[in-house]
């Protein structure tokens, strides 16, 4: 099995692809080669199969042609400019978010008899406030970011291309992604990530927000877990309605920080700092907070059930076990 | 006041010129000048104002900002490949209602402190089987054909250029528009409206679903009515969520049929040949039956209230007031 990873060289892509490596099967099937492609060269693990990788740019007339060529046998389409970027240059996330995504899909279609699965990452984002107390799968979209919007326009594509026969797709919304590895960052949704990650290391911390603000977590664990699933599933149990909001866990910043004392310790709560932000607190109070998932849980998608699991998670995989005394 | 008609020479563009000369005003304001865009070149109606006529394809490079140099006040966008032709030619489809509109987008946002009033006509597609009883406003969009997708894609642009402020965006999701004028022709939908304007006619009309199929209509009246509403509402009062549900009525074919009776009598009933036809049956059954259209009716859009106004709407402004005997 050939599998296409777009997007290899971000935190998601490089967690799929080590996984997919240490695995060295998808769905019970020998992986015979990865394509790794992004804007950058990826980082790659040791792999029991060959692991290419490609650095061009996905929006450029006949790059996606020519990384469909040799006909993956699935592919995982996690490129994107991010919210924040894609907010500050108009342009640049219509290009590369919606038009890369369309190039891509228009390559597969142009490929007669090819029928790929096709795993497209999109995100909670194609959501947009007043929610209901829990968002359900058949809500709508009205999303209030340019990100967001590419996102959804990217879900529809998906679905009208999977009605034609062009591809067998399958498009999952991540909830935000915790904890996130790496370093600290300037996106709005930074701290999320930042109040766990910072403490265990032993730094510090700031919370913008108040701590009865609740959002939709999944740890990079889970994510990969979500694109493998994806990847595998029997495409006519999904039916027509082939976009699925992912399983999360729904917590406020006050039960993630109570989940931090109980696995590491009154020392570690101590180095967050509350530093009000009141325009972290507006564009923040504008994201969904909880969902009901129901029809990717019935599809066999799984997230985590508590915010501890989720810090333990990072512990292990990030931290070698060991937290900041 | 400018405005510009693109799509001017359709059915529902031709209508909305013809009532614009009439009124000789739009929201209070004397019209100075329209602007009839299509492919081909409108007919249209004396007024007591100039209408210019330009014949172009949208979708061509260059053309778009051609069209909006002029800063007209207000756009009203109605051109498309309809249902049937986006099914049959997957990129006319895609190259017209998804690029095209997008070009106009971009046009407008191009020109500097330039944010006129756009109205985009989107329909009852981008919503696909399975349904509620009656689809609310929050109800998701999973539409079941290119032409839905198309214009799912066109209300998540308009959200998002208006949001950025490129623009001020209205989209109206049209019914199903009953009773249509002219020859029959071989939409799936057509039978809706053929029912009633054959028997009228002194002809003989095909029915080829049972009686008990539901669908949403309102009147080419009303669809000018409501492009004249939304060209003129106040913005503000819409919110972020630029894109609506027209107001409407759900009748089953039976009750068409009585509608009919009563005011033609059961001489033009007897017009009506039932020739079951499974293919219509199945396409019809995917789609939406009736929706709670209460953000639009708030608005204050309106639609008729009886199927018997929607055949008198037809019989005065199509039929002279005469039916066949």
């Amino acid at each position: 099995m050939h599998i296409l990873v777009i997007g290899g060289a971000g935190m998601v892509g490089r967690k799929l692809i080590e996984r997919l490596a240490r695995d060295g099967r998808l769905g019970g099937t020998p992986i015979t080669r990865i394509t790794a492609h992004d804007v950058v060269t990826p980082k790659l693990p040791e792999a029991p199969f060959p692991i290419d990788t490609r650095v061009s740019d996905l929006s450029v007339p006949g790059e996606a042609a020519a990384l469909v060529a040799e006909r993956p046998d699935v592919i995982l389409h996690l490129a994107a400019i991010v919210s924040g970027e894609a907010e500050a240059d108009f342009e640049k996330g219509y290009r590369i978010n919606l038009d890369g995504t369309r190039h891509l899909f228009d390559a597969v279609r142009m490929i007669e008899g090819y029928t790929p699965r096709l795993v497209f990452t999109s995100s909670i984002a194609v959501f947009g406030a007043p929610f209901p107390e829990a968002i359900p799968d058949e809500y709508f979209h009205t999303p209030l970011t340019s990100y967001g919007t590419q996102k959804a326009m990217g879900e529809l594509l998906l679905a009208d291309y999977t009605r034609r026969g062009f591809f067998d797709g399958i498009g999952i919304r991540l909830p935000t992604i915790c904890v996130r590895p790496g370093l600290p960052n300037k996106a709005a949704s930074g701290f999320f990530s930042g109040i766990i990650r910072e403490p265990l290391a032993g730094q510090e911390a700031i919370l913008p927000v108040s701590e009865d603000v609740m959002h939709w977590h999944a740890s990079p664990r889970s994510a990969v877990g979500f694109l493998i699933h994806a990847a595998t599933l029997d495409g006519a149990s999904v039916g027509t309605r082939r976009n699925l909001t992912m399983p999360g866990l729904a917590v406020t910043v006050g039960e993630q920080i109570e989940a931090l004392r109980k696995v590491a310790g009154d020392k570690a709560v101590a180095r967050i700092k509350k530093v009000p932000d009141p325009v972290i607190e507006t564009i923040v109070s504008g994201w969904p907070r909880k969902f009901d998932a129901a029809r990717a849980t019935a599809l066999g998608f799984k997230a985590e059930s508590s915010f501890e699991e989720i810090i333990r998670i990072h512990i292990e995989d990030e931290l070698g076990g060991k937290i900041a005394d």
